[in-house]
Protein backbone atom coordinates (compact mmCIF):
# COMPACT_ATOMS: atom_id res chain seq x y z
CA UNK A 1 0.00 0.00 0.00
CA UNK A 2 1.29 3.02 -1.13
CA UNK A 3 1.15 5.95 1.61
CA UNK A 4 0.95 9.09 -0.58
CA UNK A 5 -2.12 10.71 -1.47
CA UNK A 6 -4.33 8.87 -4.00
CA UNK A 7 -3.84 12.33 -6.07
CA UNK A 8 -0.14 12.44 -6.41
CA UNK A 9 -0.17 9.01 -6.88
CA UNK A 10 -2.50 9.89 -10.33
CA UNK A 11 0.47 12.55 -11.16
CA UNK A 12 3.08 9.69 -10.59
CA UNK A 13 1.31 6.91 -12.96
CA UNK A 14 0.54 9.74 -15.57
CA UNK A 15 4.31 11.01 -15.44
CA UNK A 16 5.78 7.55 -15.64
CA UNK A 17 4.15 7.56 -19.13
CA UNK A 18 6.75 9.95 -20.29
CA UNK A 19 9.58 8.19 -22.44
CA UNK A 20 12.46 7.09 -20.12
CA UNK A 21 11.03 8.01 -17.03
CA UNK A 22 10.29 4.99 -14.41
CA UNK A 23 8.09 4.92 -11.55
CA UNK A 24 11.12 6.50 -9.13
CA UNK A 25 11.62 9.05 -11.21
CA UNK A 26 8.33 9.73 -12.08
CA UNK A 27 8.07 9.95 -7.78
CA UNK A 28 10.74 11.86 -7.71
CA UNK A 29 9.23 14.83 -9.99
CA UNK A 30 5.32 14.37 -8.22
CA UNK A 31 7.13 14.75 -4.61
CA UNK A 32 9.14 18.04 -6.06
CA UNK A 33 5.99 19.63 -7.76
CA UNK A 34 4.04 18.50 -3.95
CA UNK A 35 6.85 19.39 -1.62
CA UNK A 36 9.14 21.99 -3.28
CA UNK A 37 7.21 24.07 -6.02
CA UNK A 38 3.87 23.93 -6.05
CA UNK A 39 3.88 27.56 -8.29
CA UNK A 40 5.94 25.46 -10.69
CA UNK A 41 2.79 22.50 -10.86
CA UNK A 42 0.53 25.07 -11.15
CA UNK A 43 1.99 27.28 -14.32
CA UNK A 44 2.84 23.62 -15.81
CA UNK A 45 -0.40 21.98 -15.18
CA UNK A 46 -1.99 25.15 -16.77
CA UNK A 47 0.03 25.11 -19.98
CA UNK A 48 -0.08 21.37 -20.47
CA UNK A 49 -4.40 21.78 -20.11
CA UNK A 50 -4.94 24.01 -23.23
CA UNK A 51 -1.59 22.36 -25.06
CA UNK A 52 -3.81 20.26 -27.66
CA UNK A 53 -5.73 23.80 -28.45
CA UNK A 54 -2.10 25.40 -28.78
CA UNK A 55 -0.10 23.45 -31.07
CA UNK A 56 -0.48 20.30 -33.41
CA UNK A 57 1.45 18.84 -36.32
CA UNK A 58 2.59 21.35 -39.35
CA UNK A 59 -0.21 20.44 -41.83
CA UNK A 60 2.29 20.68 -44.47
CA UNK A 61 5.37 19.46 -42.81
CA UNK A 62 4.84 17.39 -39.46
CA UNK A 63 7.14 19.55 -37.34
CA UNK A 64 5.26 21.40 -34.39
CA UNK A 65 3.18 24.19 -35.28
CA UNK A 66 0.89 27.06 -33.26
CA UNK A 67 -2.90 26.70 -34.28
CA UNK A 68 -4.07 29.56 -35.97
CA UNK A 69 -7.37 31.54 -35.42
CA UNK A 70 -8.88 30.46 -38.28
CA UNK A 71 -8.14 26.72 -36.60
CA UNK A 72 -5.05 25.72 -39.06
CA UNK A 73 -1.49 24.86 -38.09
CA UNK A 74 1.05 25.63 -40.50
CA UNK A 75 4.75 26.01 -38.85
CA UNK A 76 7.00 29.10 -38.91
CA UNK A 77 9.37 26.99 -41.50
CA UNK A 78 6.52 26.48 -44.00
CA UNK A 79 5.52 29.55 -43.33
CA UNK A 80 8.84 31.08 -43.98
CA UNK A 81 9.27 32.70 -47.67
CA UNK A 82 12.56 32.99 -48.06
CA UNK A 83 13.18 28.96 -47.77
CA UNK A 84 13.82 27.05 -50.79
CA UNK A 85 10.70 25.33 -51.57
CA UNK A 86 12.51 23.32 -54.08
CA UNK A 87 14.48 21.73 -51.43
CA UNK A 88 12.82 19.14 -48.90
CA UNK A 89 14.78 17.34 -46.14
CA UNK A 90 13.18 14.18 -44.98
CA UNK A 91 13.38 13.68 -40.96
CA UNK A 92 12.24 11.18 -39.07
CA UNK A 93 11.00 12.96 -35.92
CA UNK A 94 10.65 15.87 -35.28
CA UNK A 95 13.44 16.26 -32.81
CA UNK A 96 15.81 15.66 -35.72
CA UNK A 97 14.40 18.60 -37.74
CA UNK A 98 15.16 20.48 -34.66
CA UNK A 99 18.71 19.51 -34.79
CA UNK A 100 19.02 20.33 -38.51
CA UNK A 101 17.66 23.78 -37.73
CA UNK A 102 20.40 24.76 -35.38
CA UNK A 103 22.74 23.56 -37.57
CA UNK A 104 21.11 26.69 -39.82
CA UNK A 105 22.75 24.73 -42.81
CA UNK A 106 19.29 24.01 -44.55
CA UNK A 107 17.36 26.42 -46.48
CA UNK A 108 14.57 24.05 -47.92
CA UNK A 109 11.61 22.98 -45.90
CA UNK A 110 10.84 19.60 -44.31
CA UNK A 111 8.74 16.37 -44.21
CA UNK A 112 8.33 14.38 -41.03
CA UNK A 113 8.08 10.83 -41.52
CA UNK A 114 7.15 10.15 -38.15
CA UNK A 115 8.27 6.63 -38.12
CA UNK A 116 11.16 4.51 -39.56
CA UNK A 117 10.85 1.43 -42.03
CA UNK A 118 11.07 -1.73 -39.58
CA UNK A 119 10.83 -5.23 -40.14
CA UNK A 120 11.36 -6.07 -36.71
CA UNK A 121 8.91 -3.73 -35.49
CA UNK A 122 6.03 -4.86 -38.26
CA UNK A 123 6.58 -1.31 -39.67
CA UNK A 124 5.91 -2.01 -43.08
CA UNK A 125 6.04 0.53 -46.20
CA UNK A 126 2.34 0.84 -46.16
CA UNK A 127 3.01 2.22 -42.71
CA UNK A 128 4.83 5.33 -44.11
CA UNK A 129 3.48 8.31 -45.75
CA UNK A 130 4.70 8.10 -48.96
CA UNK A 131 1.56 9.65 -50.70
CA UNK A 132 1.69 12.09 -48.12
CA UNK A 133 5.29 12.99 -49.36
CA UNK A 134 4.60 12.65 -53.24
CA UNK A 135 2.10 15.11 -53.22
CA UNK A 136 4.06 17.25 -51.31
CA UNK A 137 6.73 17.08 -53.86
CA UNK A 138 4.30 17.24 -56.76
CA UNK A 139 3.01 20.38 -55.28
CA UNK A 140 5.51 22.07 -54.54
CA UNK A 141 7.84 21.32 -58.15
CA UNK A 142 10.25 20.14 -55.37
CA UNK A 143 13.82 19.69 -57.55
CA UNK A 144 15.65 17.90 -54.49
CA UNK A 145 14.91 15.11 -51.54
CA UNK A 146 17.46 15.26 -49.05
CA UNK A 147 16.85 11.84 -46.87
CA UNK A 148 18.35 12.77 -43.36
CA UNK A 149 16.88 9.42 -41.41
CA UNK A 150 19.14 8.38 -38.48
CA UNK A 151 22.76 6.30 -39.70
CA UNK A 152 21.02 3.03 -38.09
CA UNK A 153 19.71 -0.17 -40.27
CA UNK A 154 16.20 1.43 -39.75
CA UNK A 155 17.33 4.73 -40.72
CA UNK A 156 19.08 3.37 -43.96
CA UNK A 157 16.86 0.78 -44.57
CA UNK A 158 14.09 3.50 -44.93
CA UNK A 159 16.22 6.06 -47.61
CA UNK A 160 16.77 3.39 -49.88
CA UNK A 161 12.79 2.94 -50.08
CA UNK A 162 12.87 6.98 -50.39
CA UNK A 163 15.17 6.49 -52.92
CA UNK A 164 13.45 3.80 -54.80
CA UNK A 165 9.43 5.22 -54.47
CA UNK A 166 10.52 8.76 -55.36
CA UNK A 167 12.23 7.33 -58.00
CA UNK A 168 9.91 8.48 -60.79
CA UNK A 169 8.75 11.67 -59.79
CA UNK A 170 11.66 12.76 -61.36
CA UNK A 171 12.73 14.08 -58.20
CA UNK A 172 16.57 14.04 -57.02
CA UNK A 173 17.13 12.14 -53.99
CA UNK A 174 20.13 12.38 -51.94
CA UNK A 175 21.43 11.36 -48.41
CA UNK A 176 23.35 12.90 -45.79
CA UNK A 177 26.42 12.36 -45.35
CA UNK A 178 28.09 9.61 -42.70
CA UNK A 179 31.75 9.46 -41.24
CA UNK A 180 33.89 11.06 -38.61
CA UNK A 181 31.99 13.12 -36.83
CA UNK A 182 33.80 16.83 -36.30
CA UNK A 183 36.63 16.44 -33.66
CA UNK A 184 36.57 12.98 -33.79
CA UNK A 185 39.17 10.62 -33.61
CA UNK A 186 39.93 8.19 -36.25
CA UNK A 187 41.08 5.43 -33.65
CA UNK A 188 38.60 5.60 -32.20
CA UNK A 189 36.06 5.17 -35.01
CA UNK A 190 33.90 2.17 -35.41
CA UNK A 191 34.87 -0.11 -38.45
CA UNK A 192 31.26 0.53 -40.33
CA UNK A 193 31.94 4.51 -39.65
CA UNK A 194 35.63 4.37 -40.95
CA UNK A 195 34.49 2.31 -43.93
CA UNK A 196 31.64 5.33 -44.60
CA UNK A 197 34.63 7.79 -44.56
CA UNK A 198 36.47 6.19 -46.59
CA UNK A 199 33.62 5.46 -49.51
CA UNK A 200 32.56 8.56 -49.02
CA UNK A 201 35.53 11.05 -49.71
CA UNK A 202 35.40 13.91 -51.71
CA UNK A 203 38.47 15.83 -53.67
CA UNK A 204 39.32 18.56 -51.52
CA UNK B 1 16.30 31.47 -32.62
CA UNK B 2 13.98 28.34 -31.68
CA UNK B 3 11.37 27.12 -34.45
CA UNK B 4 8.88 25.75 -31.83
CA UNK B 5 6.17 27.67 -31.39
CA UNK B 6 6.57 29.88 -27.87
CA UNK B 7 3.90 27.91 -26.19
CA UNK B 8 6.03 24.87 -26.29
CA UNK B 9 9.43 26.83 -25.62
CA UNK B 10 7.51 27.80 -22.26
CA UNK B 11 6.81 24.42 -21.45
CA UNK B 12 10.31 23.01 -22.19
CA UNK B 13 11.38 25.92 -19.33
CA UNK B 14 9.16 24.60 -17.19
CA UNK B 15 9.57 21.20 -17.58
CA UNK B 16 13.99 22.20 -17.23
CA UNK B 17 13.20 22.92 -13.81
CA UNK B 18 12.51 19.41 -12.51
CA UNK B 19 15.30 17.98 -10.56
CA UNK B 20 17.54 16.29 -12.75
CA UNK B 21 15.98 17.44 -15.94
CA UNK B 22 18.29 19.79 -18.76
CA UNK B 23 17.00 21.64 -22.15
CA UNK B 24 17.15 18.19 -24.09
CA UNK B 25 15.42 16.03 -21.70
CA UNK B 26 12.64 18.76 -21.60
CA UNK B 27 12.47 18.96 -24.99
CA UNK B 28 11.97 15.52 -25.64
CA UNK B 29 8.93 15.68 -22.54
CA UNK B 30 7.59 18.43 -24.27
CA UNK B 31 7.23 16.87 -27.79
CA UNK B 32 5.99 13.70 -26.42
CA UNK B 33 3.29 15.82 -25.08
CA UNK B 34 2.69 17.61 -27.90
CA UNK B 35 3.26 15.08 -30.75
CA UNK B 36 2.18 11.48 -29.22
CA UNK B 37 -0.04 12.14 -26.40
CA UNK B 38 -2.30 15.45 -26.42
CA UNK B 39 -4.13 13.03 -24.33
CA UNK B 40 -1.35 12.61 -21.36
CA UNK B 41 -0.88 16.68 -21.05
CA UNK B 42 -4.46 17.31 -20.93
CA UNK B 43 -4.90 15.28 -18.14
CA UNK B 44 -2.00 15.89 -16.61
CA UNK B 45 -2.18 19.35 -16.84
CA UNK B 46 -5.66 19.31 -14.92
CA UNK B 47 -4.07 17.16 -12.20
CA UNK B 48 -1.16 19.42 -11.79
CA UNK B 49 -3.52 22.22 -11.53
CA UNK B 50 -5.19 21.79 -8.69
CA UNK B 51 -2.38 19.74 -6.64
CA UNK B 52 -1.71 23.12 -4.41
CA UNK B 53 -5.33 22.55 -3.38
CA UNK B 54 -5.23 18.71 -2.89
CA UNK B 55 -2.23 18.13 -1.01
CA UNK B 56 0.23 19.59 1.52
CA UNK B 57 3.12 18.41 3.97
CA UNK B 58 1.05 16.67 6.66
CA UNK B 59 0.64 19.07 9.43
CA UNK B 60 2.25 16.86 11.84
CA UNK B 61 5.02 15.07 10.38
CA UNK B 62 5.81 16.58 6.85
CA UNK B 63 5.01 13.83 4.84
CA UNK B 64 2.88 14.59 1.80
CA UNK B 65 -1.00 14.92 2.93
CA UNK B 66 -4.73 15.59 1.33
CA UNK B 67 -6.05 18.40 1.70
CA UNK B 68 -9.33 17.80 3.91
CA UNK B 69 -13.06 19.21 3.94
CA UNK B 70 -11.54 21.62 6.72
CA UNK B 71 -9.08 22.50 5.04
CA UNK B 72 -5.98 20.48 7.22
CA UNK B 73 -3.69 18.11 5.97
CA UNK B 74 -2.91 15.10 8.61
CA UNK B 75 -1.37 12.71 6.35
CA UNK B 76 -2.52 8.40 6.22
CA UNK B 77 0.67 7.34 8.87
CA UNK B 78 -0.54 10.56 11.07
CA UNK B 79 -4.06 8.87 11.45
CA UNK B 80 -3.14 5.54 11.81
CA UNK B 81 -4.28 4.64 14.91
CA UNK B 82 -2.59 1.32 14.90
CA UNK B 83 0.68 2.90 15.04
CA UNK B 84 3.27 3.05 17.85
CA UNK B 85 3.32 6.92 18.91
CA UNK B 86 6.17 6.23 21.22
CA UNK B 87 8.17 5.41 18.31
CA UNK B 88 9.72 9.00 16.19
CA UNK B 89 11.09 7.93 13.16
CA UNK B 90 13.59 11.09 11.91
CA UNK B 91 14.07 11.41 8.21
CA UNK B 92 15.36 13.46 6.14
CA UNK B 93 12.91 13.58 3.03
CA UNK B 94 9.57 12.45 2.18
CA UNK B 95 11.42 10.05 -0.21
CA UNK B 96 13.10 8.46 2.38
CA UNK B 97 10.26 7.92 4.66
CA UNK B 98 8.27 6.19 1.42
CA UNK B 99 11.50 4.09 1.19
CA UNK B 100 11.09 3.07 4.86
CA UNK B 101 7.17 2.13 4.84
CA UNK B 102 7.64 0.53 1.58
CA UNK B 103 9.86 -2.36 3.88
CA UNK B 104 7.25 -2.59 6.48
CA UNK B 105 9.57 -2.50 9.16
CA UNK B 106 8.63 0.98 11.01
CA UNK B 107 5.71 0.61 13.44
CA UNK B 108 5.82 4.05 14.83
CA UNK B 109 4.88 7.15 12.99
CA UNK B 110 7.48 9.71 11.14
CA UNK B 111 9.14 13.34 11.64
CA UNK B 112 10.53 14.86 8.39
CA UNK B 113 13.45 17.49 8.83
CA UNK B 114 13.35 18.75 5.27
CA UNK B 115 17.02 19.40 5.02
CA UNK B 116 20.52 17.95 6.58
CA UNK B 117 22.65 20.19 8.60
CA UNK B 118 25.33 21.46 6.00
CA UNK B 119 28.30 23.68 7.24
CA UNK B 120 29.17 23.81 3.24
CA UNK B 121 25.79 24.69 1.94
CA UNK B 122 24.99 27.21 5.12
CA UNK B 123 23.09 25.37 6.98
CA UNK B 124 22.73 25.17 10.42
CA UNK B 125 21.07 24.19 13.25
CA UNK B 126 18.82 26.84 13.71
CA UNK B 127 17.59 26.07 9.64
CA UNK B 128 16.49 22.77 11.53
CA UNK B 129 12.58 22.35 12.81
CA UNK B 130 13.94 21.51 16.13
CA UNK B 131 11.28 23.10 18.28
CA UNK B 132 9.13 21.32 16.00
CA UNK B 133 10.44 18.06 16.68
CA UNK B 134 10.82 18.62 20.80
CA UNK B 135 7.31 19.61 20.77
CA UNK B 136 6.24 16.69 18.55
CA UNK B 137 8.04 14.54 20.90
CA UNK B 138 6.72 15.88 24.16
CA UNK B 139 3.04 16.00 22.77
CA UNK B 140 3.25 12.82 21.98
CA UNK B 141 5.03 11.50 24.93
CA UNK B 142 7.15 9.76 22.41
CA UNK B 143 9.93 7.35 23.82
CA UNK B 144 12.39 6.19 21.27
CA UNK B 145 13.52 8.72 18.38
CA UNK B 146 15.45 6.70 15.25
CA UNK B 147 17.43 8.70 13.45
CA UNK B 148 17.19 7.64 9.61
CA UNK B 149 19.09 10.44 8.23
CA UNK B 150 21.65 8.82 5.38
CA UNK B 151 24.67 7.30 6.36
CA UNK B 152 26.85 10.53 4.27
CA UNK B 153 28.69 13.32 6.00
CA UNK B 154 25.16 15.51 6.20
CA UNK B 155 23.26 12.68 7.46
CA UNK B 156 25.90 11.85 10.20
CA UNK B 157 26.22 15.29 11.33
CA UNK B 158 22.82 15.77 11.54
CA UNK B 159 22.17 12.87 13.61
CA UNK B 160 25.05 13.66 16.12
CA UNK B 161 23.05 17.16 16.45
CA UNK B 162 19.83 15.49 17.07
CA UNK B 163 21.21 13.08 19.45
CA UNK B 164 22.67 15.67 21.60
CA UNK B 165 19.66 18.27 21.48
CA UNK B 166 16.89 15.49 22.23
CA UNK B 167 19.61 13.87 24.99
CA UNK B 168 17.86 16.35 27.68
CA UNK B 169 14.50 15.68 26.83
CA UNK B 170 14.38 11.94 28.52
CA UNK B 171 14.05 10.23 24.96
CA UNK B 172 15.97 7.60 23.81
CA UNK B 173 17.96 8.75 20.70
CA UNK B 174 19.31 5.71 18.24
CA UNK B 175 20.51 5.23 14.78
CA UNK B 176 19.90 2.88 12.02
CA UNK B 177 21.96 0.45 11.43
CA UNK B 178 25.40 1.17 8.78
CA UNK B 179 27.23 -2.03 7.30
CA UNK B 180 27.18 -4.50 4.43
CA UNK B 181 23.69 -4.05 2.45
CA UNK B 182 21.51 -7.39 2.01
CA UNK B 183 23.32 -10.03 -0.99
CA UNK B 184 26.30 -7.39 -0.70
CA UNK B 185 29.81 -8.71 -1.38
CA UNK B 186 32.70 -7.87 0.66
CA UNK B 187 35.07 -7.77 -1.56
CA UNK B 188 33.24 -4.64 -2.89
CA UNK B 189 32.45 -3.07 -0.02
CA UNK B 190 34.27 0.46 0.61
CA UNK B 191 36.24 0.84 3.85
CA UNK B 192 34.33 2.89 5.73
CA UNK B 193 31.10 0.06 5.38
CA UNK B 194 33.23 -2.16 6.28
CA UNK B 195 34.71 -0.72 9.12
CA UNK B 196 31.20 0.05 11.00
CA UNK B 197 29.83 -3.35 9.32
CA UNK B 198 32.78 -5.03 12.03
CA UNK B 199 31.77 -2.02 14.88
CA UNK B 200 28.01 -2.72 15.09
CA UNK B 201 28.61 -6.46 15.00
CA UNK B 202 25.84 -8.02 16.54
CA UNK B 203 25.71 -11.60 18.62
CA UNK B 204 24.19 -14.68 16.98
Amino acid sequence: MSSLPRRLDRVIELLARLPGVGEKTAQRFALFFATESTELAKDLGGELSGLHDAVRPCERCGNIAEIDMTGSAVCSVCRDGRRDGALLCVVARVQDLLAIERSGSMRGRYFVLGKLLSPLDGVGPEELPLGQLAERIRADAVAEVIVATPSSVDGEATALLLARELGHLGVRVSRIASGIPHGGDLEFADQITLGRAIDGRRAI
